[in-house]
């Protein structure tokens, strides 16, 4: 019980159980006891480091580990930004991260300690990579020096999130790259 | 029992239920069973008719029949957005709209059903009615033709959305005003 690395073992079995019982059955119908019962841990260990399943579901998503959400700097704003957002829809539309990042932004909308959570380890860390690499562009002046970084990023993620959560077609590469074309070129002036 | 304007009474009354019961104890500890109990119907009467809490609650936020949502066309294309996005936000920042509506997209993300069902019942119609707007300002020359009306749509409402479902930060005006300006401006040349 005192030794740090049975704990930790133990932890890594859970998430891994996590994830592997979320892809079987579906992290609707995944349940804390359910994970308990296939990882052979009693209910309350799993209560006593994860309050909810949606903690659960975080810190399973974030064991994940994916370098491939970094971001590229060839000095290229438009080529980067499109294979960086072409990795993160390719890790999206697939398991075990897409399925996965469903179920947690639903578990999100009915418990406030998840929504922070998943905002201060996951999209807020995204999000200053995807500012940090726009900030080099505007200072190499290959963005207006006006425009609103931040802002930068919403339009850049929103019309992806509102695919994946809302309309849940299917997220392509080519949508990708009209959104951003767009938030180049703009649609025109207004009258 | 075959009155038909009683069952409709009875239906009316489980939708009025299921708002007052979600704004008092949140939507997330709502139950059909709470319901249930509450407008004095039986369990197995709401689950005849709505087949699980997200289709109760989609059938509720419909109840709502929200005039504002519908869009002015003055012929100033960006005056218009403005006023019919200022509303939309307005709407999602206050009940009864905005928790029930959140509640609503969270059960979406667990249930295909629900999803599918907010897509044809909601999201979509909200969305020609844009895409309408926009066609019209296209055709009296403000838009640049070229630009892909669907897309503009999601341009304008993937920021909400993020905003609303993942950042969880307040929707207001001035940053809808940045959206459209973006969108219409763009954020510059590409290199």
């Amino acid at each position: 019980m005192t030794d740090p690395r049975r704990g930790a073992g133990r932890t890594e079995t859970i998430m891994r159980t996590t994830l592997e019982l979320g892809q079987e059955i579906g992290y609707a119908k995944l349940s804390i006891e359910a994970v308990a019962a296939r990882a052979g841990a009693g209910k309350h260990t799993i209560y006593r480091r994860w309050p909810s399943k949606g903690a659960l579901l975080l810190d399973s998503l974030l064991s994940l580990h994916e370098p491939s959400l970094d971001y590229p700097d060839t000095g290229d704003i438009v080529a980067d930004l499109r294979e960086q957002i072409h990795a993160a829809v390719d890790l999206l539309g697939n398991p075990p991260f897409g399925p996965l990042f469903q179920a947690l932004v639903g578990e999100a909308q009915a418990d406030p300690k998840v929504a922070s959570a998943l905002n201060e380890r996951f999209i807020s860390p995204q999000a200053d990579k995807t500012v940090a690499r726009l900030e080099a562009a505007r200072d190499q002046g290959q963005l207006s020096p006006a425009f609103d970084l931040g802002l930068a990023m919403a339009i850049l993620s929103g019309p992806l999130y509102f695919q994946f959560l809302i309309t849940q077609e299917p997220l392509t590469h080519e949508y990708v790259d009209r959104v951003i074309e767009a938030l180049f070129n703009g649609m025109g002036e207004p009258a």
